[in-house]
């Protein structure tokens, strides 16, 4: 769509911003700005500023570096929550996705991405440094690597696991295998392999 | 992903507007909204600064209704379109689907709709008043009626039709037939069955 057809520069300014978001093309954009067009005045002010307000504000839990309205994240803050074992995840998403599972009660650590030196991102680029004085200063017993399984997420681990050598903080990783309700011909060889040198004993306990 | 999981208030709110826009899930609205975190903060004040400035400050023109920053649009107010043709649309997206084509060189006339019973849509919710208008006042010389195919809008053609007739106006509607490019073998027999009916004679010129 030719941007010289629009007869307003506002929308096209608009649809323009819209259209930057990833997945988003310029005539999902389009219907996008339409729809918000059609709302009330009081309506598209509150969706702008949500997101105005959501990146003035935001802050990063200053423990765990996940997404937080306070210093300190309300996971980091909560007493009831296992504070002797640590989760080392790439990005706040991923802490979502943990939380979702509603299966973890211990502390999170997010490190912001992994080691790619391809994409010029260093050990110093992540939170490793104040992953190694938490687990250093507090009563860490276990530290669970879920990084991605790929080179950097492989280099990520091996990493942090030298680092952390040095304290008896036991070093863990997700488990990794066939999912629940995955059928054998459709997973991928890795991990079908995996699933069977890494197989656990059947009890009636388990589910 | 229930809403009690999130970390932050803000994160959640800003989640919550973008799920309001029509095919945005939850997810996509994460995604997007993480997108947005990530940006600089002047980045994320145009994006939603935009959308609030184009909500106050949009017109529609006194003429035509299509969208404008201008009391009369710019269509309108060009000297060099021939004011003698107006092209009813239903929407302000239909006027930008015609420009697009770059072989219309007429006025618009926006309706905002079709007659629609069923949704409570009469012919005073919509432009046509103001068309009929239009007609009486100025020098029209053809209407061409460009609304979708459907019972709603066959009713809204007629009732155009119906009020024009007194007046000395040509009434035309788009041709409708198999898309070029298209094949017969998938053309609906609808469409196949009116593009022969409503055949043309072949010609050199016809291109």
């Amino acid at each position: 769509m030719s941007q010289a057809l629009f007869s307003s520069a506002l929308l096209e300014n608009a649809v323009h911003e819209f259209a930057k978001l990833p997945g988003i093309g310029r005539k999902t954009a389009l219907r996008l700005v339409l729809h918000l067009l059609k709302k009330e005045k009081n309506e598209v002010e509150s969706f702008g500023n949500s997101m105005i307000q959501l990146r003035r504000d935001i802050v990063y839990c200053t423990v765990c570096h996940n997404i937080s309205d306070t210093a300190v994240c309300g996971i980091c803050s909560n007493p009831s929550r296992d504070r002797r074992t640590i989760c080392v995840v790439e990005t706040v998403k991923d802490v979502m996705s943990i939380e979702n599972t509603q299966q973890y009660r211990g502390l999170y650590h997010v490190l912001g991405g992994v080691i790619s030196p391809m994409d010029g991102i260093g050990p110093a680029d992540l939170e490793i440094e104040s992953l190694v004085n938490r687990v250093n200063k507090d009563e860490v017993s276990e530290v669970i690597l879920a990084l991605s399984t790929t080179m950097e997420g492989d280099t990520t681990n091996f990493y942090i696991f030298r680092k952390l050598a040095a304290n008896n903080v036991k070093i863990t990783t997700i488990a990794r295998g066939v999912s629940v309700g995955g059928e054998l011909e459709y997973t991928d060889e890795v991990t079908l392999g995996r699933s069977i040198l890494n197989r656990i004993e059947f009890t009636n306990s388990y589910k």
